[in-house]
């Protein structure tokens, strides 16, 4: 069956594609259909060619501005020769013939030493012809969204052989930022647990690693300039923590998968932790003019608050390279700060008279100017802009709340004020349900708001977000995956070849069943089975 | 501090209980309330003993019916010795003290070789002194879950070294039956997935592991009698079954942990994949006159149908020695019955009229009869007493629906009728949701409905069940453990004993811990941390 298909981004001609018919009990997605998220534009034909991994090489092509000693593509041709291949590795299989098959990558630009950034192109064309594939992006975190869409075309017979279908495709991202948040504070992540999701993310496309490390439970981050807050706010000064070289190990590890790591320290309010190794940082509640022995945000009204937070952005943007950093800014319960009356002496020494999210508004404008003056883009959570704060234009705001539907009032607001928006309400995947609530997450429409086409384009993406009050180790890759993927499709693909929730159904399925022969934990979406069923019990 | 608790079980004495202080964010429990599920009867102290993995010794009584040789026991040494000191195993620690403990095992029957049934003893005392334990209890089952008990009595220090504390136990379960349903029809779980949940059945004292074997989607068991209905009938013929070998694997497993395997081949519905390798079984549908090419439930008017099910029922009985087999009988839809005109004529020939609720009736007495005569007790769901069907008095009956609180008038309804009752309705574990459902799962009392005392005996225990529409390999822990264990605990325990939840949470995080210890993946019940996070990511 032939069928044609529309692709109405502006920039891309219409294009033939077969469509498979789906067997949804045995699911085999030998074409594009079967790379999840679906590429922008593509053709592919029911013509294969076998692989045969013994004659398999990647290599650069001759204008390539990366060549070999790159290590972003060097050490991905390394890890996508075993996913592509993953029996061959276990030494079980055998092939007698050996028709070579070549994977030639160009790059515009030579990234290889960098770090992916909010700019960081990521589109890349890939044709799969009969003894080679060439694939051609402007940078290398292109090539390795390219490398992953390459991957997941190849695919084996009931005989264990491989084979890819012949191809064409030029694909691009509908959103630049695509993130997941982990959040190590009210469970620690062990951190191979964050690398693995790394892993599972790369697999889907997703571009952001948000790590909110810290909050009130528990301070993991082990501080160079103030050791006391994970030696003494984390849940074990030892076991609990992650230190400078945990975290540069996660940085490199994205690194090469093309992830950037967005640190989040929140504050002044989800500081609790904090509190343990950084006396005086946080507000004494008074309860009937005495301190009551409890601790609220942190302290606004001291010069010492700015001091100690400047220091620690010096340190925490330089170990971070990203340019952006997240600065919080959610859920202060003024209650505290209203019972201290150093506090409220500072708020008639400002002229705030009683509003607090005055008090607020000028905490967190300092908090951003530190970061400003360190040439980081802040991102906060929405509730700065509901408090009317003046803040720099290129801070990002997060959407978090409103569900359902009411976070697209948000968008139009905040995007009508000129700022950028993340979406992450419609994504709490910490929030399970019975049934396929992947649906939910798939049917998103993040620019379906009232606005004008210069707004729309303020929506830099969206953000899958974990928290952690459920979950760590034990449970965090079913409940990610594939569950994410939705999401990641939304963020990825094109609105309007992807609209049908229920063609994405056996899609989704199949996409599954590769993450699990990848071992990742992905749990299942409804009955049915994967030819390689999870093995790592 | 000193409190008394009052153990109104009839057969005890009041006893004294220390209560530790318990510190919700680094759990110390190292008396009996750490252990899981809470023990009848009981005294412990802050008295300590070290205990030196290099001079404990497991040994047996010298009035002990069962000595050296006894299959079960020796094994059980063997496994808790391991779970007793995980360090040790390591190679990690060294001791430079040498004072011997040792526990000594005394058994009243030897039924070493034999399996657990529906009337195996599990009673056991348990006296902790200096330098030995002494462990009596009437069967090796018994013994069993003595050794648990004791297993969750050790802890280890903040360098390592092990120590349990003075302690005197009098305990046995509240309930005859406490299972767990694993559902292999709607997803293939591994033999190891199933040999994993045994371990961590055991931990909380579950005894029946429900399998349900089969069901529409997939015929996974390999029938020696009739090979086709899985290598026709299962998701894959030779990777997605169960072989006898296997299903022998499960039952030894099982055994040695003291736990019983009860099968379920669940007709006349829920029997799609069973069509497959076995033509004529289904009834054919019918529409307006011709066949539909589709099938409904078994066809209860061929005499072929009940001869294919003796054949089936005798070697699954020879197979699984447990003397109770389970029938299913559930959700029958009479819709394709009442299509066809041969089921019709049937009806007409047995004077059943217009009535199928007869028809399945009739089916299901002949089904239950054929495993009477192979001297099995049946269960079945509570459908079968909801349409008034003939059945032997002994036969179980299994309630699924009504939730909330429903179930409690068919607790009413059957008990009145003199049958045995088994509840899974409240503990549907499949149905999840955002926060800590595990209290629903605690709170539950079984012998809460109106009637005699009676009628309350009859409740033989309660059902753990996860249904697999949406469960594999890849999310079974964490979805079981420890939210099971919330029942297990009601299941065992004295119900006035363990009736505060808020007291019980801080126990389970504890005993989630410890399953963790153990290699279980057992998610978080809220933020917080254990000393040792599960770590195999």
């Amino acid at each position: 069956m032939e069928v044609m298909y529309m692709v109405r981004s502006g920039r891309y001609t219409r294009l033939n594609v077969y469509l498979l018919i789906l067997s949804v009990l045995q699911l085999n997605l030998h074409t594009v259909e079967g790379v999840w998220p679906l590429p922008q534009a593509f053709t592919s034909s029911t013509e294969r060619y076998p692989l045969n991994p013994q004659a398999f090489y990647f290599g650069y092509g001759r204008q390539s501005a990366a060549q070999q000693g790159c290590s972003v593509l060097d050490s991905a041709f390394r890890r996508y020769f075993s996913l592509i291949f993953p029996d061959y590795t276990d030494g079980r299989l055998h092939f007698s013939q050996y028709k070579p098959f070549t994977v030639e990558v160009s790059i515009d630009h030579d990234d290889c030493e960098g770090y992916p950034n909010e700019d960081s192109s990521e589109r890349y064309n890939l044709s799969v012809s009969a003894g080679q594939a060439s694939l051609k992006a402007e940078t290398v975190w292109g090539a390795l969204r390219g490398l992953e869409t390459f991957s997941q075309l190849v695919y084996q017979n009931d005989f264990g052989s491989y084979f890819i279908n012949k191809t064409e495709i030029e694909d691009f991202p509908r959103f630049q930022f695509r993130g997941i948040l982990l959040d190590t504070s009210r469970h620690y992540l062990p951190v191979q647990a964050i690398l693995k999701t790394l892993d599972a993310m790369a697999y889907s496309k997703f571009n952001v690693f948000h790590w909110h490390i810290v909050d009130d439970p528990s301070f993991p981050y082990q501080s160079s300039s103030f050791p006391d807050l994970s030696s003494k706010g984390a849940f074990h000064p030892m076991t609990h923590i992650y230190t400078q070289s945990d975290v540069r190990r996660v940085i490199s590890h994205a690194r090469l998968w093309g992830i950037r790591v967005l640190p989040e320290f929140d504050s002044p309010g989800h500081t609790t932790s904090w509190g343990k190794g950084q006396p005086g940082l946080l507000t004494p509640c008074y309860n009937g003019g005495t301190p009551s022995g409890t601790f609220g945000p942190v302290n606004p009204a001291l010069p010492s608050t700015y001091q100690f937070m400047a220091r620690l952005f010096k340190e925490v943007s330089s170990v971070f390279p990203d340019s952006y950093i997240h600065l919080g800014g959610d859920e202060v319960d003024f209650s505290c700060w209203k019972s201290n009356p150093d506090v409220r002496a500072f708020m008639q020494k400002m002229g705030f008279g009683s509003d607090f999210t005055k008090l607020e508004a000028f905490y967190m404008e300092n908090i951003v100017n530190i970061t400003s003056a360190l040439n980081k883009t802040s991102i906060v959570w929405q509730d700065v802009f509901d408090y009317h704060e003046r803040i720099p234009k290129d801070t990002v705001l997060h959407i978090w709340k409103g569900i359902p539907a009411k976070y697209q009032e948000e968008l139009s607001r905040i995007t009508k004020a000129g700022m950028r928006v993340l979406l992450a309400a419609p994504w709490y995947i910490n929030h399970i349900s019975y049934g396929q609530d992947w649906r939910n997450y798939y049917t998103v429409q993040p620019q379906n708001f009232s606005g004008t086409e210069e707004q729309k384009k303020l929506v830099i993406g969206g953000e899958v977000c974990m928290w952690g009050e459920y979950v760590d180790a034990t449970n965090l890759s079913p409940r990610l995956w594939p569950r994410a993927s939705a999401a990641a499709e939304r963020l990825w693909s094109d609105e309007k070849q992807t609209s049908n929730v229920d063609k994405a159904f056996p899609r989704l399925q199949d996409f599954r069943c590769k993450l699990l022969r990848r071992g990742i934990q992905a749990e299942p979406l409804y009955v049915g089975h994967c030819k390689h069923e999870y093995q790592g019990v």
